[in-house]
Order: structure tokens, then C-alpha cells, then sequence
């Protein structure tokens, strides 16, 4: 049983994959019907198999995931395909920002190749590229979802998710950019708003939306099951995000597949706000004195200042409160049986999500 | 009569200026009700206000005209209000694009103003606040148009439009890259695809069939009236384009309002394009090694090379063509009555583009 685990998951991500050539397929030949040359077409293809595919997948899977949960069965080949599809625009919408993070932050490597831009002829054109990945969303929700009920609602909810990410990139590029260290914007409250904002949304309210409206579930005026799902799933974001920042300060290069680098490239961080709430008139000194320093000695003198704070034991308190709140949130679910093959919310969605994240280590 | 005119035309720009504080404002609330800081608000604000408006809004006020011309009468405040509204998306999509544009090309001024970009703390936010200024169209029709019948062919019209200026745009960047001339990439052909899905979509198309929408008018499987629309305003736009090329070259600063570099910067222009279909094996070898030059005298060998091959009589005779030929195409539109209130196709809308670009001379 155990043995058979790493193999299903992998036999998962390669269903998952396979949906993806036919999908691209379908965005360059939209450009075939437009008159566009060969070199345009093939330019369109190098953008969507560079920056598309090879990352971790996890909030494409995950509609598939919930679309099965809400189900209660195995889906068809046709409910297989369509789950895919509206995972793998959430992939394309990663990927959007990700192309536009990467030059914004200057980045050097993503997913262990060259950043986008960075290669030869792309360069700023990355900035279009970004856009073509974002337009073929839409692209793609209209060529199979046009006719159905639901159809409004998933257009809506990229628009929403998309608005609310930029939001939180906005403050998050004004309150922490890149070498110009002003510590006194940074706080706790601050740090919550760009975490929900830039990551929890899209991350996790989501690709949960689209399962549900993919699912039939209805809106209501009252207890209305998105706002629901929306309570439990922009904490589990929260909670996410905070682990990711606590792992880049306390997580080995092995643990988490890279060198962590928010210290020194001034990121307004949970382990930084945590810091300085905590600090000392002295130590608040330290941390403005070292902070987003292009400077091995200056990034030590940080973490060794968290280690004085008890960052690492202010975690483990957050994780254990964090999981305790979203599991009490969790069994608030009315689990009611479908009727009429109508389908509804259930708890294993958000502790499937749970499962996956609670004391992850990478 | 004559002297009322300008006086008429300067009114209508300050009543459609006028819209354009409430819509930001609604938008910079939008982040209030995000629980943004005040800090967040003024940098959407400086976005919103430096991009915006402050251009000849032809596209934008187009959207109002045509509505007008369609309902044959004035509008009612409500209706103003609302085809204003389409109207300032179709500007918001172009400041969308040039902030992007202006980055892409290392452009230096913009309307008389350093490009965004190039303010001081804003850099490379660019790319992020030009997200933002696209995700305000999506926000702002759902605000305005929820309701509506034709609420999601709005939302369409601008995914697709979009999509296809992002795809211009990507050809255009691909085919004449500065700094790396490559004549063989050029053509007529091209230039007519560049220039067709760059401008002539988002510039003539789009404002038309927003207004068609907001009128009522139906898509038909026979005869669609967006279709016919679309049959005359893309010739438009490429018409206009190939005039705005040609300005670049023979246009007097005066005239343009700015100094055209089109030569120097190595772009696809009509000028260029028509220079390769007429010369010889040596003018070809004198276009490949002074075209894109950062080179006053490379510049003024191509202009003279320009006036040899009687590039001017080239354009007169391809705008009396352009404009009888969109004429022709204008006359065939059938003008029926509108019976029970419903509002069809007009000539007037044509006629009222066509008269405002034949033989412009800025």
C-alpha cells in the first residue's frame, strides 16, 4: 500500500501533464486561424512550453482533486478533461505572474533554468509574453465552456482573483522594493494583506471556485457555499505562505530545492515581521542596520537575531494554532447528502489541502 | 457656424473628460473595500491619473459618438454615463498597452511626459500597474453592466481583442526587433497583419461594437451586422495606420507633434515596407545597411532613397484608393428604418471615422 502511494501520484501528474500539449496545440493553432507566420507560432509554442508547464502543478491538480471529492466518484473522460483544462488555466495564470514577478524582482532561476527573460532574444518581449499566457485563459474557458450556466462565473472569478493578486503584488512591490530597506512599513497587519491578497487566492480560493462551479454548486443569499469555502481557504493561504517564509529562514537547500534569499533581498516576511514585533530598541536597530544587505555577514546577523527571538518556537506555536483554527472551521461544514444528484460542499476538500500542507518541510 | 466648431468639440472632450475622476475613484475605493493602506491607494491613483487620460481619446469619446449616432438623438444621463463608461475602457486597454509598449522599446517620453517607467520609484512596478490598469476594465463592466443582456459580449469583445493586439504586438516585436535589423522578415503582407492586429481591432473595431452592444443590436447567423462592421472598420484601421506611417516619415513636426523615428528605430513601417517591394538589388543594399542605424546621415540616406522611389505618389494613390474603397463598402450597408425602437447598423458611423482621417495631415 505504501509502496504503491509515490507511484499513483506520479501516474496522477502525468494524466494531468498529458492534458497539456493538447491545450497548447489548441492556442498555436488559434494563431494558424489568424494568419500568423510560422515564426510567430512557433514563438507562442517556446512561451507556453517554457513557462507553463515543469512546476510543481499543485493548484492545477488540485481542481481535478476537488471536482473528484465534490463528485464523490471517478469522473469521466470528458469531467477529466474539463477539470484539466480549468487547472491548467490556473497554471497559466502562475505562470502570468510568475514571467512579470521574475523580471520585476530581477530574478536569475526559476524552476532550475534561466528566468524567461533573461534568454537571449526574449528580453523585454516577456513583458507581451506574460500578457499572451494571461489572454489564453480566457481563450481557453470560452473554447469549452461557453455554453454552460456556469460559464459567467469562471470568467468573473479569473478577473476577481486576478485583480486581488495584482493588489497584493502592488503593496508588496511598494512596501518592500528591492534596495530600499524602510523597516517601518513592515508590520505583521501589512504582511497578512499582501500574504492574501498576492498568494491565498489564487492559490487556494481558486482552484476550489472553479471545482464548485464546475460541480453545479450554486450561489446563495445566504450561507452561500463560495464564501464558505472563501473563510476556510484564504487562512489555509495565510498559513501556507507563512510556512514558505518561515522554510526560506529555517529550511535546508535540500529540504527546499533552493537557497533562501528573502533576508537578503529585502522581502517583507512573516520571519521579519515576526522579528520586529518582537524586538528591542537594540535588536529593531540591528534589523534595520542588516536587513535587505547584499551581504553574507549582514544576512547571518539576521538569522542569528531570529534564533535570540525564539522565531523558530513562535512557528511552531503559529502552525499548531493555524491547523487547530482551520480544522475547527472545517467541522463547522454542514455535511449534507447530495439529493437529486445535486452536489455540495465537503470537509475532505479543505482537509485533503490540510493534509498536503500541515508540517510540510519543502 | 464655422467658429462654433472648435468650441463644440472642446465641450464634448470636457464632458467625457469629466467621467473619467468618478470611475477612479470607484476604483481607488475598489482597494479601500480591500482594506488597502492609504499608500496603496495614492500609487493606484498616480497610475490611474498618469495613464489614463491626457490623449486625444479619439477611441474613447468614439464609443459615445457612435452610441449616439446609433440611437439617432441625444442620450439620456444614464446613457451618457454608461457609454462613457465602455468608452474609458477602451482608453484604460490602451494605457494598458502603452505603459507596456513604452517599456518594451525604452521609449523616453509619452504625451509630452517622461514614459511611466521612468519615474523615480516606479521602474519595473510598471509591469504590475499595467496589470492593474487592465484588470479595471473587467471590474469596471461588471460594476456598470451586471445586468445586461449583452453583459458577457462585452467581456468578450475585450478578451479578444486583447488577445488579438497582444498577438500583433508579439509579430511587431518578433519581426523588428530594435537594435537587430532584418529586412528579409519584412513585407507589405506583414505589415498589413502587424498593423491589422495591433490597431486596427482595439482602435476601430472594438469602439464600434460596444456601442453596438449597449444599443441592443444582435449578432444574426445571416448577415452579422458585427461582422459587416468589422468588414469596413479593419480596412479602416489599416488605412489609418499606413497614414500614421506615413506621417512618421513626411509628417512635419508641427504637423505630428513630435519628431518621427520610425527609420532609426527600425520599425515595420508601410515607408519601408514599400520601399523593399520597388527596389533594385542596389537600393536593397543601401536600405540593408541604413535602416535601423542610431545615425542621422544613415536616417536621411534612407529618406532620400524615399523620395526616388516616389514613396509619396505611392501614398496619394493608396489613400484615394482606401478611401473609395471603404466608401464603396459603406454604401453598401442597408439602411433600414428602425421599427418597434430597435436600432440598426448606420452609415453615419462610417462616414463619421472616415471624415474625421481622410487626408489628415497630424
Amino acid at each position: 500500500m505504501a509502496s504503491s502511494q509515490p507511484n499513483a501520484k506520479a501516474l496522477k501528474r502525468q494524466k494531468f501533464e498529458a492534458v497539456f500539449p493538447v491545450i497548447r496545440d489548441e492556442l498555436v493553432e488559434h494563431l494558424t486561424s489568424q494568419g500568423m507566420p510560422l515564426d510567430a507560432k512557433e514563438w507562442y509554442k517556446k512561451n507556453l512550453d517554457y513557462n507553463v508547464p515543469g512546476g510543481k502543478l499543485n493548484r492545477g491538480m488540485s481542481v481535478v482533486d476537488t471536482v473528484e471529492i465534490l463528485k464523490g466518484r471517478t469522473l469521466t473522460e470528458d469531467e477529466y478533461f474539463k477539470a484539466a483544462i480549468l487547472g491548467w488555466c490556473v497554471e497559466f495564470l502562475q505562470a502570468f505572474f510568475l514571467v512579470s514577478d521574475d523580471m520585476m524582482d530581477q530574478s536569475i532561476t526559476r524552476r532550475g533554468q534561466p528566468c524567461y527573460y533573461r534568454l537571449e532574444r526574449v528580453n523585454y518581449i516577456a513583458i507581451n509574453d506574460s500578457f499572451m499566457l494571461e489572454a489564453a485563459i480566457f481563450y481557453l474557458i470560452k473554447a469549452h465552456f461557453r455554453g454552460q450556466p456556469y460559464y459567467v462565473h469562471l470568467v468573473e472569478i479569473f478577473h476577481e482573483t486576478t485583480f486581488q493578486t495584482e493588489i497584493g503584488q502592488m503593496i508588496d512591490l511598494i512596501t518592500a522594493p528591492e534596495g530600499h530597506v524602510d523597516l517601518s512599513k513592515f508590520s505583521l497587519e501589512k504582511h497578512r494583506l499582501i500574504v492574501i491578497h498576492k498568494t491565498a487566492y489564487y492559490s487556494f480560493y481558486l482552484p476550489v471556485a472553479l471545482a464548485m462551479y464546475m460541480c453545479g454548486i450554486a450561489h446563495t443569499a445566504e450561507d452561500d457555499p463560495y464564501a464558505l469555502a472563501q473563510s476556510i481557504l484564504i487562512p489555509l493561504g495565510e498559513y501556507f505562505q507563512v510556512q514558505d517564509d518561515f522554510l526560506d529562514f529555517a529550511g535546508t537547500p535540500e529540504q527546499i530545492g533552493k537557497i533562501g534569499t528573502d533576508i537578503i533581498d529585502n522581502k517583507c516576511s512573516w520571519c521579519v515581521n515576526t522579528a520586529l514585533a518582537l524586538a528591542t530598541p537594540e535588536q529593531r536597530k540591528l534589523l534595520d542596520e542588516n536587513y535587505g544587505r547584499k551581504d553574507a555577514a549582514c544576512e547571518a546577523r539576521i538569522k542569528a537575531l531570529y534564533e535570540e527571538l525564539g522565531v523558530r518556537r513562535r512557528y511552531a506555536d503559529y502552525e499548531e494554532d493555524s491547523y487547530t483554527r482551520i480544522m475547527s472551521l472545517v467541522e463547522k461544514i454542514p455535511e449534507t447528502d447530495a439529493r437529486d444528484g445535486q452536489v455540495t460542499l465537503k470537509r475532505e476538500v479543505f482537509e485533503a489541502f490540510l493534509g498536503k500542507i500541515y508540517k510540510r518541510q519543502k
